[in-house]
């Protein structure tokens, strides 16, 4: 029998009602003749909640038992997904964190997986059950609970799809799959039947939230087929998968935007040799990632320096900057916190001319000011304005004929 | 450095402030030159909440996933009290229910322990760490996460005490110890200093809930000195060991009352051999706990008999009763719930005469009818109306001379 791994998310297992519904789907994939292996995420807000629960003990709760504490919330989906399995008659095992074979580094709460051996998995599905195991964790040499961070349930089931060879990973969500556009701004946006995962990476990377791109990346790597699609419905949703043949028919794919952008600007630095990592290697020790960067041209020997940060870390990488700046008798630094990023996303864009120029053109035709631009082979990103969003994401569908069929 | 195994009852970790708190005793204890163990159940209505979750998705959830469902609530407390430990400066460990080396039997939901290998505990206090481990579970030989039902957390605290060789296991608990007779109920009710395993052991059964009687049976196997105490205060608890030679001073110890009673009779039942196996056999295999057992002295050849059973198996009961007076011809089967019991307690108080006369007296003067007797070694309890316990209660407690100082 073909063996599939499903993910449900949060949203998909959020209520014991959302649970009943998440079993009826389970054991009739199982009915129509494939082995299930399910990756389930924590109910709605308890992970949330949990947070919460630490905050109010310990300041800055220390990761490992962190990641004890998080981890019950997985693992509580689990059993609750298996009980409603058996309860409608369908043979289900649970398997708790330190049975899925999952061995992680001792990176606390942001984990990496070093190897899995799923025997025991595979003895439960050679047994002819369905196996419910919790997303998100991992444990390392010594039996101590890991959790793997970012990505966290998507990455679970697609390495586990990778480990038992399994031929597909489906990953269920509140979405129909991977849209042109975000439907409650775009109202024609369409949903796409197929995408590439490099396609899928510059999405998910730029905002789309349907899949978390380090199981993207991990499913390109293995190869394996991956679907995106609703748990609330029975529509199609979206593939992923190597995508079309080397010309695709049409460049733009989709249009992502995200709106969590803060940008800090180094004005009047000595422009100098060393000056980047003077200013990025006290980023990156920080914790602080950084997305978008550009230099400005040194006028008169003082350069000025841009980048972009997560809302959230606007104040630690301000902290950072103004030291540097100090530090270098720059002139002052600002921050803002009012931007966001607006990306058009397709295989071989940048080979092809004229794509950038239309961007361009069509926010200028919006009177939308471009303050930063960023490129990758697949993908052209402008960061503008937040309140400018919505017209932008609208103007681009429009501009690149989203709304049409390929 | 001595060690000591404490465990915390579920209100004692109900709330973030009483996590906090408990972790300033940790601490106090580990200062006073202990190496400590701390045992945690799951924070006040956390099971329930887990229990009612799982009967919505499952009539009647399958025990292995019920069971590493709770064990999530546990584990949280573990990783709470472990960072609560270490935001105020104090060396802790949490080990998940896998780590403790508590291996069980396959009997979900109510697993017996095994055998206890403590290698990881007894290695992270050599590290000079304070361990906390969740209460209530152990695994199976396959890594199945199996709780122990009945006397949960409190039988983890003295297994784990016995296998550690620790000299003594502290119950923290909501109440300062074991008292003469419920509090509530008798205002003069004293704190006992101490106690003896049996005298506790009948207590604990007899409704006195400080402490399982399951946990009281292991400790007085292994010898092993517990006290019960406030989470609340510094107050001394009640120490519970061998008890006084071989002559206690008093008999009569404390008062215990449990209101969780239901009897049900059977009449006119033909009194042969194996009645009782025909009847008590079918109960057990229905998993119902039978307390007191009363049969009446044959008239005519037709027998009668009474047992107790908790109110909540009464129905379960009287279906197996009613199906068994059919097919032995009794004459009809009859419940009810509106029971308690009255249970003396002391060492010794078979072998000196009296006691049971003053207690059948004291309740008569009070007007209180007597509808079952059973006595052991050490203790002779009373089933009465429900009505009449506290009056019972305050006049045994005044009878025995309880108020008045050892």
């Amino acid at each position: 029998m073909p063996l599939v791994v499903q993910k449900y998310g949060g949203t998909s297992v959020g209520t014991a009602e959302r649970i009943r519904a998440v079993a009826e789907r389970v054991r009739r994939t199982r009915e129509s003749g494939y082995e299930v292996v399910v990756v389930v995420s924590a109910m709605g807000d308890t992970t949330d909640r949990l947070v919460e629960l630490a905050r109010s003990v310990a300041p800055e709760p220390d990761r490992r038992d962190y990641d004890l504490l998080l981890s019950t919330g997985e693992t509580q989906s689990t059993a609750l997904l298996s009980m409603a399995l058996k309860a409608i008659g369908c043979p289900s095992i649970s398997l708790a964190g330190a049975q899925l074979g999952i061995k992680t580094d001792r990176v606390y709460s942001r984990a990496r997986i070093m190897d899995i051996q799923p025997d025991r998995l595979k003895a439960e599905l050679a047994n002819g059950r369905c196996v419910i195991v919790p997303g998100f964790q991992g444990v390392t040499d010594e039996g101590d609970i890991t959790t793997i961070g970012r990505g966290g349930s998507d990455t679970t089931a697609v390495a586990l799809a990778c480990a038992l060879e399994a031929p597909k990973c489906e990953i269920y969500t509140d979405v129909d799959g991977v849209f042109t556009a975000d439907p409650r701004i775009v109202p024609t946006a369409r949903r796409l039947s197929s995408i590439s995962y490099e396609e899928m990476l510059e999405l998910a990377q730029m905002g789309a939230r349907v899949m978390h791109p380090r199981a993207v990346e991990l499913a390109e790597l293995y190869s394996l087929l991956v679907e995106v699609r609703s748990s609330f419905n029975d529509h199609p949703g979206t593939l992923i998968d190597r995508g079309d043949a080397m010309e695709s028919r049409k460049h733009v794919r989709g249009i992502a935007h995200d709106t969590n952008v803060a940008k800090v600007t180094l004005a009047g630095v000595p422009d100098c040799p060393g000056l980047a990592h003077a200013l990025f290697a006290p980023l990156a020790e920080a914790g602080i990632s950084v997305d978008v960067i550009v230099q400005a041209a040194s006028i008169g020997g003082l350069a000025e320096i841009s980048f972009t940060v997560s809302r959230a870390d606007l104040n630690q990488a301000m902290q950072v900057v103004e030291k540097i700046a100090a530090e270098t008798g720059a002139s002052v630094a600002h921050g803002t916190a009012s931007l966001a990023k607006i990306s058009i996303v397709g295989t071989g864009l940048q080979s092809a001319p004229g794509y950038a120029a239309r961007m361009f053109g069509t926010l200028a035709e919006h009177g939308i000011n471009i303050d930063m631009i960023t490129t990758s082979d697949i993908r052209i990103t402008c960061v503008i304005e937040e309140s400018a969003v919505e017209e932008a994401v609208q103007a681009l569908h429009t501009t690149f004929e989203l709304d049409k069929e390929d």
